[in-house]
């Protein structure tokens, strides 16, 4: 098999080149047929990665892009301005098949446009969707679309449906169980939307849809594939986070109210700190941009180090899985 | 100041009469100027209460009715069928003056049905908006609509706005600050509704309108009171419900995982049960239906006796405000 180059836009996110290098050197050190190319800064770039060890530098190039995507331009602004932005420069390595996916923890809204810009989105689509993996008490479970559509129609739902079912297929899971996120989960509950979706997802072939499900159910763990307009799924996104946060604020000062609790606490709270790291998705996955012809991951803008790994790995199954070219596939089949 | 009754539907919810009872007793014991009325079948309630003090058993009255509610029963079923449900005569005796708020655990749906046909919205509301407190890093906010409306248009999201400012400010926070829930805080996010809705909220005079708040800041405390549609805040508030039990469930088995965390988990997991009570919002507070002319409040189906008083002192805070009053004379101001 060819090798499996991953351009990373080495200059986005809260913190900087910096903790992306070695989020890449990780992720070298533990995929050996894994090769990456960072975009950004030479020099900087340069003095960063300089004392790696050569055998992990032969699979790591750098590419120069003078400009840089601040977190809050406009998309509007990014698509005219910048030809030379690392973002742009990284989907472009994607475009001219010198890499095969893009991993990015800048600003959501101009990876969005840039990548519809620069690579296309897949016949039949119009707008890609973000579909990331939160976890449950079954596993975890892959949720879209999670803001880059906040109004949907019934038709864009089954097409999220469609694409969320091959992603988790991508992922290893044979016979994706696909539900609808409603209020209730009897047939009269819902808006007008999810109504005509489930009547779409019913009638669908190939696609193992199991009816609405409700925001504990996904926790629960009920499908393997959760679809909502983006509007709801980036709520249920960042409200989870700020929840995860919440309880982990609230267990340390727990662990402050006397002298057993903080014996207790000593023992406790590495363990709780990890589990929170797992359990505030946002941060910790890599979000894919599906309906595009290529592969493309967003990492949290405040992703740590483990975090853009994460969205490192994901890039890399998509890639052996060549997802964007079995999802063309799968919208052909089943999308009139 | 007159007498203060609360109608309870003593047959509604998961867990049967004798929790409602034992939660209902506990309120009056802590709360003297109390008085309350069971509604449900006599004979089962008389032996349920039979043992109690005669202090409690004065503020304690048993008001007969034949039928229940069933948790599946469809709204329009119930609102042509059983004529003597508990929850209907409950209602009723709001209606009558008899009580001065009606609490619940009952089949949502019905509740919702029943109280506009028995007690009517107030001028101006077409239907009633359900809010509930959920826990947050500075105390607590006032979250709706949490599903009785799927559908809403900007004229909407402006009364529950309106509605839920005068909750909170009966609730004792001076000069609320309300928030629209929403997928960035940039005036350009956001669906159509979202943004004429804040268009709407921009020009209202007396409303301390804060602009757009994401999942994550509902959880930071950045608004008293947030606002969206139905659908969005059912899926909000249940998944934040899944959330926590997944973080307790994980939690437990972090504290199974060793000597030293055994013996940890003596101290710590006393502290974190009750903590993920107080977490998990929708079973543990009281939600209340806002736009009716009289207070109603839903109890979580599966609502501990401790979330069921929860339940009766938020009736309580409404008739002390008396706040349907203060909901009509406010909305006679703002709205058009």
């Amino acid at each position: 098999m060819s090798a499996r180059i991953i351009a990373i836009d080495a200059m986005g996110g809260d913190f900087g080149p910096r903790s992306i290098v070695q989020a890449s050197i990780a992720c070298l050190r533990s995929t050996p047929s894994l090769h990456l190319t960072l975009v950004g800064h030479a020099s900087l770039l340069e003095e960063l990665v300089g004392s790696q060890l050569a055998a992990d530098r032969a699979r790591l190039c750098i590419v120069a892009a003078s400009e840089v995507i601040g977190m809050d331009e406009r998309p509007s602004q990014v698509l005219r301005g910048k030809p030379d932005a690392s973002m742009r420069v990284a989907l472009e390595l994607v475009r001219d098949g010198k890499a095969q996916a893009c991993v990015s923890a800048g600003n959501t809204g101009a990876l969005m446009a840039l990548s519809r810009q620069v690579l296309k989105t897949l016949p039949g689509i119009d707008r890609p969707a973000m579909v990331a993996a939160i976890p449950t008490q079954a596993g975890c479970c892959q949720l879209l679309d999670l803001g880059a559509n906040v109004d949907c129609s019934a038709e864009h739902l089954y097409q999220f449906a469609v694409m969320g079912s091959e992603a988790a297929r991508a992922l290893g899971i044979a016979r994706p169980r696909v539900a609808l996120l409603n209020v209730g989960t009897e047939d009269i509950k819902g808006n007008q939307q999810v109504k005509q979706a489930a009547a779409l997802l019913q009638g669908a072939s190939g696609l193992n849809y199991v009816g609405f499900i409700e925001g504990d159910g996904v926790y629960r763990g009920e499908a393997d594939v959760v679809v909502c307009d983006g509007f709801v799924g980036n709520v249920l996104l960042k409200s989870s986070e700020g929840l995860a946060t919440l309880i982990g604020t609230r267990i340390q000062s727990l662990f402050r109210t006397g002298v057993l609790a903080r014996m207790a606490g000593l023992v406790a709270l590495p363990l709780l700190r990890r589990l929170h790291t797992e359990l505030a998705p946002a941060r910790h996955n890599g979000a894919s941009l599906l309906g595009l012809q290529g592969i493309v991951i967003k990492s949290h803008g405040s992703a740590s180090a483990e975090g853009f790994q994460s969205a490192i790995h994901r890039a890399f199954i998509e890639i052996q899985e060549d997802l964007p070219r079995r999802l063309q596939g799968r919208l052909g089949d089943l999308l009139r």
